[in-house]
């Protein structure tokens, strides 16, 4: 196990009915600003549940923030919210609306440049955050317990991601109830993005953390394991919370403790999404199984401990139970209707040198043994297809 | 699953060395306390490492925390605070130190009464606590990242507990190579104290919470399979790290979110402990065997599936399964040198009168179904002989 620090401020008010708690969560003097996406939350009743938990305080709102959250619409927040005087953020969606509130709240305290130095220079650089308090509506990117933010910029086809301590929610609410309107694409999605941030985190080289391993199996195993009865969309309320908070321990920072981590999927996921639209989670199933193929010497360890304990394969050599592990997260993959080809998204052999050059330009080196150069995306690539 | 809320702040700084991060994690101007237990720390290196960390800095020393901290000791340590004017405090031992140190935080702040309140009414009574930041050097009680606290009280044979969010540490330095120099006999008492409290949040009835048992087994699955290694005391620096951080994890209030908890175990063991003077985790050790077996019928279901996730037992009936998971539960005890019975501490049926006609005067109902009165204690108690 490697030195670490784990640090996770996050207040969780975790289950059913629990909007109602928002009185309680941020203090009656704050001037509020509620963000949120496209409007599904006045469909599924989540906006009214808000409203009313806040009833007689001060609160403006601001809609339209994207999947994919542009820092452009983002922008437009900020300006706002100066001119307003907000000093509490309520982000009331997905991972999207969330995201896109961090950098908000980072941008609307930045003075020292434009606030997309936040991105391309990292977290690091700022010095204050307004305060922010989420009510998730879409489990996938464990954004509402964690310092990550990843925004997009229309202008130059860019996704870029940035971490601060000070962007961490002060609480997010979880109400396994706002997922039940969800369309199945977006459940699917939610546990796929879940399943592959765990990947990042676990399947690298062992460092002896058999408590980290096994705390990331547990996750795994649970998505599996409710990952029909949550895209059939019965409103199978026990399902949804164990998805729920599986999705956000998949990435809070615990089971990162002291280990190696990848993120190599997620970078080059990145870009497919940037350039053809892929849904974040698409662009993941897309890229894992051939990035696995491809780095299988590096990975066959803990791949091999993954057919083990969450595939049930207990026999054949580590080589052939990574090999199995591989084929059996592809099927799983499928079992929730998210394909796992470039095929599947019309993206071509000749659309990939797009993305190739652009790890070339950037001179991106990716992976835990930094050996994936914009050599080896385009092999990647060609191995999604 | 149940409804939760989950807030954990305690900033965990883990691994080698780290205790020379002291001066980043204590603010400049505070006046520090060092409070400490019987002198160990000055054998094993700690003591120096603490005070070399903080040369310069502002800061007094208390020792002589007892095993099972003594209100009476503690209240020595408020009068030296308030006429030093100290507000900073930094409990360098293991959990009784940490212990004591969270009830000295509240009572130098407690001007209501006597501070002996804290205990007898419970710590929502606090408004206020000093902040106290830790460094490790006993896995057991969880108590580096939790606002739990058990204070006996010479005076009246009394050991009760208080839990108050005021009084999570700060920061915990969890450095393993502090415990190498532990005796056998801590080490087995830190296994058994980590894997008990487990046991008190998953051994109950099940409300669909698969993850948060996934995340119990993850817990004591690393611990029976780091137990020889770290018993046998041969400085194994990654076996003494996976049982430091599963003693962490196996109480900071993640895996009992959302389920079902018992804690009868630990409430019987406390008057084992306040009246015949065996370690917490003897007293554990002794009474839960003989509380599963009392509760069988209660608790089969969560026994058999131990059986089958840690002990490896996948075939006969759950009533077969979960009498083996008692019996691989003592065996695994008896593994590392514990003893489950109280003859091993030469207590008779006539000393548990004693224990009983507490519960009694008090009227306590414990367990996950308050089905326990002083009658099921005293059932349980002639259990153990």
């Amino acid at each position: 196990m490697n030195n670490f620090s784990y640090h996770n401020p996050t207040n969780i008010v975790f289950g059913k009915d629990t909007i109602s708690n928002l009185p309680n969560l941020i203090p009656s003097d704050k001037k509020i600003m509620m963000i949120y996406g496209g409007g599904s939350i006045k469909k599924n009743g989540v906006y009214e549940q808000v409203k009313t938990a806040l009833n007689g305080r001060n609160i403006i709102e601001f809609s339209g923030i994207e999947p994919n959250p542009l820092y452009e619409t983002c922008m437009e927040a900020v300006k706002q919210i100066k001119a307003e005087k907000v000093d509490f953020l309520l982000p009331v969606g997905g991972g999207s609306v969330i995201d896109g509130t961090k950098f908000i709240a980072a941008a609307a305290c930045y003075q020292d440049g434009d606030p997309w130095d936040i991105l391309t220079k990292g977290g690091n650089i700022i010095k204050t955050a307004l305060p922010l308090g989420t009510v998730l509506t879409l489990p996938a990117t464990g954004t509402e317990m964690n310092g990550n933010s990843v925004i997009s910029r229309k202008s130059s086809d860019e996704k870029l991601a940035f971490y601060s301590p000070l962007v961490y929610p002060v609480f997010s609410i979880l109400d396994p109830e706002t997922i039940y309107s969800l369309p199945k694409n977006q459940l699917r999605n939610g546990i796929v993005d879940a399943f592959v941030h765990v990947m990042e985190q676990y399947a690298t080289y062992s460092v002896e953390s058999p408590l980290q391993d096994r705390q990331a199996e547990a996750i795994v195993n649970t998505l599996v394991e409710v990952s029909q009865r949550v895209v059939t969309q019965n409103n199978d309320y026990q399902a949804c919370a164990s998805f729920m908070w599986s999705a956000t321990q998949a990435l809070n920072g615990l089971i990162n403790c002291g280990v190696v981590q990848d993120w190599a999927t997620h970078m080059i996921g990145h870009e497919l999404t940037a350039f053809f639209g892929l849904a974040h989670a698409e662009s993941l199933a897309v890229v894992m199984p051939s990035l696995w193929k491809h780095q299988f010497d590096n990975k066959q360890g803990k791949l091999a401990q993954l057919a083990e304990r969450v595939w049930g394969i207990n026999v054949g050599s580590d080589h052939a139970k990574a090999e199995a592990a591989i084929d059996s997260t592809i099927e799983f993959f499928h079992s929730i209707g998210m394909p796992t080809s470039l095929k599947d998204y019309n993206v071509s052999e000749t659309d990939i040198v797009k993305v190739v050059d652009r790890f070339e330009e950037r001179q991106t080196v990716l992976g835990e043994h930094s050996n994936i150069t914009y050599k080896e995306v385009e092999e990647i690539l060609k191995g999604c297809l």
